[in-house]
């Protein structure tokens, strides 16, 4: 019965659920940069590819078939697929096949993926009730940016404590786009959030199963259905995130108000959103960036002898798996990952079937390849030297790796990921279709056509 | 990128997910004391007096509002009410209605009210897939045990963190519950809890907002939804409670694996549930129960003078108010509840009502009450002395109140504060079937009839 109160509670936080309501139930629509709006659509497009190119995994399945025990109503569209759910069901599925080839959008500085709970809510619940693009894009940059905000907030302590903060803030988020795309209230909008802060999802022990795409799909359910209690007039606490009980000082030692506060409305976390060119973790990317640009340079497997890499230590320390012994070990192998780079100049899902990882020339190839590591190479770089056997030498040194910030991926270079993605399920045709209307998104008066072109042939 | 390890974890915790899914999994049927079937029983009827009680308020009114947003299918009755919904939705609704008077059932050692996430689960799971009373029974008990072993092992750390720990234990507990009840073997099983432990429910600065009820309702929606995704082949870490990363050390500094493990299948946390016998908070419990036993002795209203308790220091910091101004002020003043005593010889949600506090009798006999603290009285204890204007004195020392573990409700007072609840909302025909329906539940072949008699008339 006793109540202690905790020693490092902030008692006098800014009433931070209530700046938020009012951001997201009243910033005008499209007032930002013509780059905000950009980055908005890369966003769901390299979103909605990720979710199309995942929706036969068994993850998939396995979840769409917990769904149909509830003979959900077919309000809305898992993507890449025919079947309709509920659209908070819908929300689960597309926020688990997003992420289910951890392929989808990273906001780097909180290693927040948020478009999955933020976008997969969103498009689920615009189906239903016939939004436009507009709107959609709208609630788009103002949930990520709600997301990643509370994302700042507490990283990295909430982090390493073991939340797997994707889902933790994708909850908030996702209510947040919701209650705008709904129109809620200031008021109403405000009661969602606080919903929403009691129900923050997963923890980083999931990472390698299913429950780790789960987190985002959560999310995004939990997120929808809180704005819909919102608007049913169900209540939560006005301060249902920053109170010393509240959601934020129960779930990290570390709360930066300012970091939600400043300059709200005024620049757009998505800004900093980035999208990853190959399929694996980011640490190799600057590698495999190095080994595609010496393909491009005429290096092949025939007449590579030897290749040298210093990397940074992470790089061995998560990716140092000399002999991969299946798709999944490929993932966590940067000698698999150069191996991909010079034999295919990309590292997509399909450089981590099985059947690639354990054929004769990856196996070989991946045995010529050296890394050592190098303290003064930084995480975003790579220092590689190519030996030929015609005796030449050709250095590469790849200070930002594509997909960084620094250096982002071209909208071409999106393109060509979304065609690798969603063309093995929908079909060339289709995925030229979806393409054109996730770029003409803000235009769309609903997006009833956009997702008739999701379907599987 | 930098991953950082937390000091205090505890890299060697036993596997207690896989300790729980062989426990769940293969625990045998009745194979506990005949009490520990009683208290079943007890837990069940006074959840579901609690669920009917609350089928108007407003709190299930604007969550059925959201719920129909979803067109759910007619899978499952919400308790008090003629509506069907999923599953899933019945398991939330039913969760919310049940904690909506805050009557629930309570687990003192964590304060944990465990039927609310687990029954409302398991009732609306065992509804639509035809389980039996006794396959009911069974699960409830194991999923209550599960759910308060882990609260044991975190209690106090986590609830003085700020997590309200009926949701957070509860969407475990009622994974686990309905893990048996669908017969998953083992490693589903296990499965299920690691889904379920990413999606602890529920922050204490949500108490006195409509998200209070709606944790343990949260909680046994996303529990069941764990079980059915584990049916399926959906994955979780088999470590998802207990490692570094993993729920237990991720949300509570305090773990005591013991509390998880010892004599699990041997002693039954069930046998540690009571039962509200007041419709408010328990430090009010002992001075209600004194005046109760005053009424008996012949105090009322008109012959008191003066009445003078002494207090734990608890009882006037958590419920001081000496002039509350309506029912939800009047749950806050221990002034109120001696007058309920006196006048009701209870306090029910009926003494809760606007017009009751607000009554010049009531107003009238309050300012007759001093309440004082006293060092030596217990928190189960109070001192009262009541003078009578014919100059009578009679005192009285409750030692352990009405419905504590040493003084528990009797069976006779829960029929009593079943008809109480239930009653007003389905009439006392309905009532009397109902309940002989809840004490003959461990023979029903289904639900079907027990719930029948549970709609309005």
């Amino acid at each position: 019965m006793a109540i202690n109160t905790q020693v490092t509670a902030d008692q006098n936080a800014p009433p931070i659920t209530q700046i938020l309501a009012k951001f997201i139930s009243s910033h005008p629509s499209k007032a930002w940069s013509d780059s905000v709006d950009h980055e908005a659509h890369r966003t769901f497009m390299n979103w909605l590819a990720c979710a199309v190119g995942a929706a036969n995994h068994e993850s998939v399945l396995a979840s769409l078939g917990a769904v149909q025990e509830f003979s959900p109503a077919p309000q809305a569209s898992i993507l890449g697929r025919h079947e309709k759910v509920d659209m908070a069901n819908a929300a689960l599925i597309n926020g688990i096949s997003s992420h289910t080839f951890d392929f989808d959008d990273t906001h780097l500085k909180t290693v927040i993926h948020p478009a999955g709970p933020v976008a997969s809510a969103l498009v689920a619940l615009a189906e239903h009730i016939g939004s436009s693009g507009r709107e959609l894009i709208d609630a788009l940059v103002i949930g990520i940016d709600v997301a990643c905000r509370i994302g700042n907030a507490m990283y990295p302590n909430h982090y390493d404590r073991g939340w797997h903060i994707t889902g933790s803030t994708g909850t908030v988020g996702a209510a947040a786009a919701c209650a705008r795309l709904l129109g809620l209230s200031e008021a109403q909008t405000a009661m969602a959030i606080g919903i929403a802060a009691s129900q923050p999802v997963g923890f980083r022990e999931q990472f390698g199963t299913m429950t780790k795409p789960f987190h985002p799909g959560g999310a995004a359910k939990a997120g929808l259905t809180s704005a819909l209690l919102a608007k049913h007039g169900f209540t939560a606490s006005p301060r249902a995130l920053e109170a010393p009980r509240g959601m934020i000082q129960s779930i990290s030692t570390k709360y930066d108000w300012t970091e939600i506060t400043e300059e709200l409305g005024q620049r757009f976390e998505i800004s900093l959103n980035t999208y990853k060119p190959f399929a694996c973790g980011i640490v190799i990317h600057p590698s495999i960036d190095a080994c595609s640009q010496l393909r491009a340079q005429g290096v092949t497997a025939e007449n590579l002898e030897r290749l040298e890499l210093k990397v940074h230590h992470l790089v061995l320390e998560l990716t140092g798996k000399k002999t991969p012994k299946d798709g999944l070990e490929g993932k966590f192998s940067v000698y698999h990952g150069c191996a991909c780079g010079i034999v295919y100049g990309q590292a997509s899902e399909d450089q981590y079937q099985d059947a690639v990882v354990q054929s004769p020339e990856m196996v070989a190839l991946r045995a010529k390849v050296q890394a050592t590591v190098d303290n003064s190479i930084n995480e975003a770089s790579v220092d590689v030297t190519a030996y030929l056997k015609d005796g030449r030498k050709i250095h590469l040194f790849v200070e930002h790796a594509i997909g960084s910030l620094k250096n982002p991926m071209t909208d071409d270079q999106l393109n060509k990921k979304f065609t690798n993605l969603t063309a093995p399920v929908i079909g060339l045709k289709e995925t030229a279709s979806l393409l054109a209307a996730c770029w003409d998104l803000k235009n769309l008066p609903n997006l009833q056509g956009l997702l008739a072109h999701s379907k599987p042939l």
